[in-house]
């Protein structure tokens, strides 16, 4: 689902690198990507989006028509419009690696590139990132949700937020922990297993349920799911879909009911009652119906007998949280004297930006599980590491006391450079490899972060050069911007 | 932005073709697409999104490569693969024109076809329509929340849900009533007018915050409009603008500041209060920074002096409602002895679906506001609207009392014939025609509907011969399906 146009970008990108353009800046700069708040009050993200992203700018560029168009606006002149004309991305991307669990204000990517090329892409890689992000993150939490009760079946396409708000979900939710789709297409580019059942006008488009459901299994003994709840679940649906499994059965073949509607806590026990008293006690149950984590959480935990989620509308969209709040901030300015770190101010200090061009190192204990994120200038000596403790600065207030870290087993840098004058670096891991790295790391994760009420908030940090960097920004701007008289 | 693939469907819309197919089922039959419950708890939505879902239609089908997947699946047969290899859809589409205004539970879209394509389309027409038509609708909220005070520029593009949430949200919007985005290839693809100002990066990219204004302002002189709060809104930033705003001013040209953090309602008072101080009385003020209607109603009714609403994240994505939850139901089936109506039951009286192939009259009274919509079995004699009076009956409580209108001015039938075999009939309304109809009909509509706390809710209500058709399907299936020992 490539874009093949640079066109897809705001406005402002454009009327700003016009500027940059003819004042022949074409300085470097790093920008960070990250984001300032977990989505859905949670206490961890899975990052994706990263392989679009590098396919995108890989293949960055303006078409002869997009060219026109920009000079029918009358904002460009000539000799810019030349210049996009020709425009391809040649900067440098560091990036953690698709399937990491990630946190607030840590960048998930570096970009390094003259100020030109590294402002145009911002549009283009926030949308593709905060998406897929968001969605790997909500996929996650619903696997979180299962407790390895039953395996999670995206059946979103309906209601994603148009084609590619279908397809880059079905990517997203696969890598946060969902083991298959209902998306045909998704299930043909990206290589995840497809599923689904059927639907209600199956049934009314035959005399009875009865031969409806005969009918499926005719055709498909493979792969008979039974959706029972056209008429009456209890009353009809159960009793027409026994009769079907026990000839089903009968041929050595697996079978399975779905619910769509009604209690699925109370008509689950109902119907495995049903299915287990006819000797159908293989016969599994999926069920349907506007599902999300929490809804998932409670049947698990009552014990609903329950071997198949099918989740939708609130996996492929976000539900309630619709969109991951990623930004992207310019970090440090390449000058005549040097690299100049920058930070963007906020009368709220946790809205003020990290400067400088920074790494994310995470420390883990004995058992693999993190600790901490600590950000540290790409500039300090990596020797820092092997001192007897590491102090933990708090990112946004400044006068807080610290948290000294003395024992831990590993500390890992998770971004790494991906792309080199504009072309990748490394091949893409294949989508399953990126699936597994993210239930490793979820599984890894203390069960405390991954509470879905008032999760443990999992510590960001600053290293005391970054600190230090930090503080006199602030200090220098406002000399420089406030008022003594305010 | 076209799919292009009709594997662009859920997995179980195939397998249950296949099963129509060898059966021989290629009966006619007739689904409705509608939806159960407004979004964002209000009183009225925007249909959108029919245009894209016709293009589709046109060129549905599958490429070689799509039947080797299918193919892979082993759960396909050749005979139907080759039927799918020449697959074109071939029925007929009737819908309400783009722009309308509509209610729970009246079909926007109805489908004639034999079963086998009529089915298969339902996974790409809910995608297109119920994303558009969700984004529509909360555009024209946003734009009923402004109250005429100045105008919603679109800001969505880095947090719609995906490259295609972006496209077709920029679309959607502006049907509903946005007047410009700043996503620039929607900007040529739709012909929407493009709007942007800058990023604090731009500011943060010389070496002070004037030089920026001043750069920025040589550059654009006709579109100036400068962001105000990188450093500091009221100290530094609006003082600087000033001097800019000067220049301009003396020049003739027309000038503007962007809020994007802070309150709003304080900053834009105080940012008045300076321009007019200054002279600068026709600068005007943008803001923006997670704006959705609620927040820009209260800031219209305190009286904020604000001229743009740049609105992204909730706009683009509906924010807390991030799905229209549209169906698309079995509504009739053609058999050897004719029509047979059919319908969907369910304990939840809401749920059952209106049986047959209707049509929605929307009536209006003298000044042209909408009274209420009549669905009305298209076999039904038009002339019972030349009765003195109109009985409404209840859609869902088939105990209720009636409506009776009595005094009316016009009833125009809604759903129009837009596609007959496979093919379009009538060429689109161009996107400003469609985003002045839905302005149009917005206004029309009694302000009581569109309030955003309990609106109105406008009666979509029976007629008395679909009333009787559906209390006898109702009857007649539970007396087949219903135990009299429950």
């Amino acid at each position: 689902m490539g874009i093949r146009s640079a066109l897809l970008t705001d406005l402002y990108e454009l009327t700003m690198i016009q500027g940059y353009f003819f004042e022949n800046m074409r300085n470097r700069v790093v920008f960070d990507m990250f984001f300032r708040e977990q989505p859905f009050d949670g206490g961890f993200s899975v990052f994706a989006g990263l392989d679009d992203v590098i396919r995108e700018l890989e293949n960055l560029s303006f078409t002869g028509d997009d060219i026109a168009y920009l000079a029918s606006l009358q904002m460009f002149r000539p000799e810019f419009l030349d210049f996009l004309a020709s425009f391809r991305f040649h900067g440098d991307l560091y990036a953690m690696d698709e399937g990491t669990i990630v946190f607030p204000n840590e960048p998930l990517v570096r970009i390094h590139g003259d100020i030109i090329e590294a402002q145009l892409i911002e549009s283009m890689l926030l949308n593709i990132l905060n998406f897929q992000t968001l969605i790997a993150t909500k996929s996650a939490r619903v696997r979180v949700a299962t407790d390895g009760r039953g395996e999670v079946m995206e059946f979103g396409l309906r209601r994603a937020q148009g084609v590619d708000g279908a397809m880059s979900a079905t990517r997203a939710a696969y890598i946060g922990g969902s083991s298959s789709t209902s998306n045909t297409l998704g299930g043909k580019l990206f290589g995840i297993p497809v599923s689904g059942t059927m639907a209600h006008s199956w049934i009314m488009a035959f005399k009875d349920e009865l031969t409806a459901f005969s009918k499926f299994a005719e055709y498909y003994p493979d792969h008979t799911v039974l959706l029972i709840d056209t008429y009456d679940t209890l009353d009809s649906g159960i009793e027409n879909a026994i009769q079907v499994g026990k000839l089903l059965t009968a041929q050595g073949k697996k079978f399975g009911v779905r619910l769509d509607s009604g209690d699925l806590h109370y008509l689950s026990v109902q119907v495995r009652k049903r299915l287990d008293d006819a000797g159908l006690t293989k016969a599994t149950i999926a069920v349907s119906n506007e599902l999300n984590e929490e809804i998932i959480h409670e049947l698990v935990r009552d014990g609903a007998p329950i071997d198949y989620w099918g989740v939708g509308t609130h996996l492929v969209t976000g539900g309630n949280s619709a969109s991951l709040t990623g930004v992207y901030k310019l970090a440090s300015v390449e000058t005549e004297g040097g690299w100049k770190p920058v930070l963007k101010m906020s009368n709220n200090p946790a809205k003020m930006t990290n400067p400088g061009a920074k790494q994310v190192y995470r420390f883990l204990n004995g058992g693999g599980s993190p600790i901490a994120d600590l950000l540290v200038l790409e500039s300090e000596d990596p020797a820092f590491l092997e001192k007897p403790e590491i102090v933990f600065h708090h990112p946004a207030i400044m006068e807080r006391g610290n948290f000294v870290l003395r024992e831990w087993s590993a500390a890992i840098p998770l971004l790494h450079k991906k792309m080199e004058n504009g072309k990748r670096l490394v091949t893409s891991p294949a989508l399953p490899e990126i699936h597994e790295r993210a239930a490793m790391q979820v599984a890894s994760l203390d069960k405390t972060f991954k509470r879905f009420l008032n999760p443990h908030i999992y510590k960001v940090s600053l290293s005391g050069e970054l600190k230090e960097m930090k503080a006199d920004l602030i200090r220098s701007y406002r000399e420089r911007y406030y008022s003594d008289l305010r």
